[in-house]
């Protein structure tokens, strides 16, 4: 399956075009200030300066900010916006190497530690860096940076698959790999794609530098790639590292590579991903561990992780679509990829909790030394600020997610509302979701249609250009085959239901989580009170639905009482009470407080 | 209320008496071997090994041993144990120095530095010391130690006290102050009452040292002691604190102490204490947190810290006698403080987890670099080893928590089969506990009998000398006037009963503990397989208790059960399951596995 190219999707007027608005009016020119006054970008300009030493990963911060702006750029003239891009871009091409390294903080503190150190993320950024320059050129931005980046390419290429004189043979942190890919794709050049499928299959085959904290796996180097069956180490690492090989079992029909991916995929969304798609159980080595281990208030489930995971299944649908994929995808994007962003657009979490206890984050505060707690309230900038940007250049590129095309086969898998034209065909969406679950599909041209019937759907009733038509649904689309316009009016019944977690998921024994179609709910103390998980929901029969400033289910439940004492023989009481849930993403927007998902 | 001298209390044949003949048998010689085979005695010799450098408190370790058999020999001779301690005695006196100080580390490594440095144990280590002299000579078996420690606490008193020449005011680990009231109640010597008191009332007034990771109240240093109303810090400290607050606050009728120790108390047993009296809920200092937070996975419920809060409950209960006191007692007695032990008598659990997860246990293994995670069986030796001699020294001093005496009042505390004789009267108790609710005591003599009416009694039925009548209970205790030969037999109803947690504990939140009398059960992988979270216990009627090897519960319950998927809308199927519940304090005799305390 192919998608669309995101310059080719008008997304219109919904929930997604208000997320680009508010993406385009506040996050990007904040994330903007932040970086700036971090000196983010003034680190580009490969100057000494020990008072504002950069990172050794802010070349990816720089270069995912710069990949939002192209997205937005190919969408409008913005002479302010372009300035900055061509300001930052002017920096890294006129600092680079004469032989086209770039690496603003090994050129400046290390030159003579270029490609030695495995762990230092020099790869990684060189493969920012090259996405924002297919980016750019391709929102026809810029060609300056994309002619520095293959200069880069081709010396990575010469040091690591030519010389082999470099002191590791795999990138610590594995992006530079679905970087080649694209740079493949955009300038068709094989030996990028060589060099992507060198990186892969050298991993796993030698000992290699590692953390002093880590372990082979953390790295995604304890086995050879295709040997891979379960998800390991660090969440988003392995999810880059997995995108590239989905990437290029696709390109070269490589069925032994594409069982590794599947494998890895069953791994992950059977075992080790939470009810929002988030991954990553633990924040030691921000990694996933075992199979069914999935605590709520320790969970990392980073917003970049979710961002992996949704790159993840688009690779999978390209090398095999299947409705899961998008299943999958729809769930990490609404819930555990929103999450990350305040209502406001100012804030992020990098980390992404299924459940807050406020009280247990201030006494962890009041410690000098503090254990590892997620916090309670979003915040402008990190110091390893890597979500934010990955969070903006998502929510630009989302139009590339939508539609898929494979012969004469035309794909809605997102109810987003949207239009594209092809060359055959013009298709448009209108779309209620993720608050309501009718959508119209206009189509003029001519193929088959295949509409995504989603997971959560409870029954979907179907007009072809206002007749009732009983769909003819398998393998989870509808199918329709087309020829001239057509308006397709669907309404998949939505409503509150509960979802249950595996037995083997003991964080979640005795529990049920509530969600309304694609959103994972969660209640919040700002409306429900403290001690949440005393709240038991015998059922969501009359649970009611109100679309105010925020999305709220209204249940019935109750609370369960107990007297003062610690331990007691007598059994709770049980209290009424009126449960006011709100989608997981809306979470920590009214101050800090508790929250929870999974409910008695 | 006074307690009885251990000396005059003979235990007989039962549960008690089992524990310490297994203590004498099995525990206190493996002790001693791997105490030998470490160099911890050895090191009393005080000559430099760097082979075998000792730690800091490895005079504790040996101390808390020689108190063990310190009892152990008051009762009977033991020509090898007695030629055992007289070697290290020999060698504690022998290589004192002249001005009375020991100390087996700061004498051959840091000399310079004695009494320099707060955070490294040297007044813990001298507290113990004092103690195990005070007992060896209280039991005829050594003065010379006793002597040595009169000149050691001297010594101190000098330099803290009277010249006030040292690197810090107060230990950074309590236990001397303790040790001081009991070195003063064997003396006599109101000097050394006057250290303790001087120790505990310095605390909090200066800025003292700390470890890096640590703050004021991880030392209980944050507040002056009479100003500290909430249990904080390193739970074994505190308690040791409070135990000799509550000495000092009972010989000197110091009410405002008093007060802060009644309130220590409840916070403690209304907020901060594990089912099992377990205190500590994190890892991180070993230490007290917030109010009603007690995860039960990553429990630490050190096992000196449940010797310490019987200590404490003694204190109080000498302080002012109330039954509660008796009670958590007993509650941290068979629960707590007897997990710390296997069967077998030579392992030691150092951390007493209120649950086990055996997979989480195996990742974290797996690792190159672990986090704090809990062991699912016990070791016989540890670094810091100072758990297993502390419990060998308890139980064999636990005659003296069975009697009290106040005028002509007589108590029994608890139902342990044992005898006493006083000058004015001779009782005893033959007792079923903690596996049934009968007890038989004869008294001879006169003055009133108190007999402590357990709070899981679910009712009693008495008889006295043979005849049926109706018990005088008031503040949990029956009260019987005795003039001659009195025997009484209690029936108490025991009985499986579930238990709940204050609203306010999340991590019970909608689950509930079996108990059978003063019994905590638990629920074990080797009887009842993995995913103990998913079972429900709806009703106790039925549960049948047998006392075979282990003590078991069997109870009717209900397994929840799912399909494969990770999510699901289909809510479990429920499995009928026969549960076999255990004592908590046998858990982990039985090779690794998953353990449960709290249930659906």
């Amino acid at each position: 399956m192919q998608t669309a190219d995101y310059k080719n999707v008008e997304i219109r007027a919904g929930f997604v075009r208000d997320l680009q608005e508010r993406n385009e009016r506040v996050s990007v020119d904040n994330i903007y200030k932040r970086f700036r006054e971090t000196g983010r970008f003034e680190a580009e300009k490969c100057k000494r300066d020990d008072a504002h030493k950069p990172h050794i990963f802010w070349d990816s911060d720089v270069a995912k900010w710069l990949e939002s702006a192209a997205y937005i750029l190919a969408k409008r003239q913005d002479a302010e916006l372009k300035g900055r891009v061509e300001e930052i871009v002017a920096d890294i091409c006129a600092n680079r190497r004469a032989d086209g390294y770039f690496n603003s903080y090994f050129q400046v503190y290390e030159p003579e530690n270029v490609f030695c150190k495995r762990t230092e993320h020099e790869l990684y950024c060189a493969g920012h860096l090259i996405e924002v320059a297919v980016a750019l050129r391709d929102a026809g931005a810029d060609e300056k940076l994309y002619a520095a980046m293959l200069r880069y390419a081709d010396y990575i290429y010469d040091r690591f698959y030519v010389k082999k004189d470099t002191g590791f043979y795999t990138c610590g942190h594995p992006e530079i790999e679905l970087a080649l890919v694209r740079l493949y794709e955009a300038s068709k050049e094989k030996k990028y794609l060589d060099l992507a499928d060198y990186f892969l299959e050298e991993r796993g085959r030698h000992e290699e530098e590692s953390y002093a904290f880590t372990y082979p796996s953390y790295h995604q180097s304890h086995l050879p790639v295709r040997e891979q069956k379960t998800a390991e180490g660090h969440a988003v690492r392995a999810l880059y590292l997995y995108t590239a090989m989905a990437d290029v079992a696709r390109i070269k029909k490589d069925a032994g590579l594409a069982e590794a991916c599947k494998a890895l995929f069953a791994d992950i969304v059977g075992k080790k991903m939470y009810i929002t798609g988030g991954t990553g159980s633990t924040y030691h080595g921000e990694a996933f561990t075992f199979a069914y281990d999935l605590p709520n208030f320790l969970a990392y489930s980073e917003t970049c992780a979710g961002i992996a995971l949704a790159l993840f299944c688009d690779r999978m649908a390209k090398l095999e679509n299947r409705a899961v994929y998008h299943e999958i995808f729809e769930r990490v994007f609404y819930n555990n990829i929103l999450a990350g962003e305040s209502r406001d657009g100012k804030g992020f979490f990098y980390v992404n909790p299924l459940e807050m206890h406020e009280s247990a984050y201030d006494y962890n505060e009041s410690l000098k030394t503090k254990l590892f707690c997620p916090i309670p309230e979003r915040v402008e900038v990190f110091d390893c600020s890597c979500c934010p940007p990955n969070l903006t250049r998502f929510i630009e590129s989302i139009g590339k997610y939508i539609y898929g095309f494979e012969g004469d086969e035309i794909f809605v898998n997102q109810y987003i509302s949207s239009s594209i034209k092809t060359d055959t065909a013009k298709i448009s969406v209108r779309s209620e979701m993720p608050f309501g679950g009718k959508a119209v599909i206009r189509f003029g041209g001519r193929g088959r249609l295949n509409l995504r019937v989603p997971a959560w759907n409870g029954g979907v009733s179907m007009k072809i250009n206002g007749k009732k038509v009983e769909p003819d649904i398998s393998d989870s689309y509808i199918r329709i085959d087309c020829d001239g316009d057509f308006e397709i009016a669907l309404d998949f019944k939505i409503k509150a239901r509960f979802v249950y977690a595996n037995e083997n998921v003991w964080q979640d024994n005795g529990r049920k989580a509530v969600e309304y179609g694609a959103l994972v709910l969660c209640g919040e103390s700002a409306d429900n009170g403290k001690n949440l998980g005393t709240v038991r929901i015998p059922s969501l029969s009359g649970a009611k639905a109100a679309k105010g400033e925020l999305f709220t289910l209204r249940v019935s439940a109750e609370r369960l009482r107990t007297d003062g004492a610690l331990y007691s023989y007598e059994p709770p009481k049980k209290e009424k009470v009126a449960l006011r849930l709100i989608p997981y993403f809306c979470w920590a927007n009214r101050g800090k407080g508790d929250m929870q998902i999974w409910w008695l």
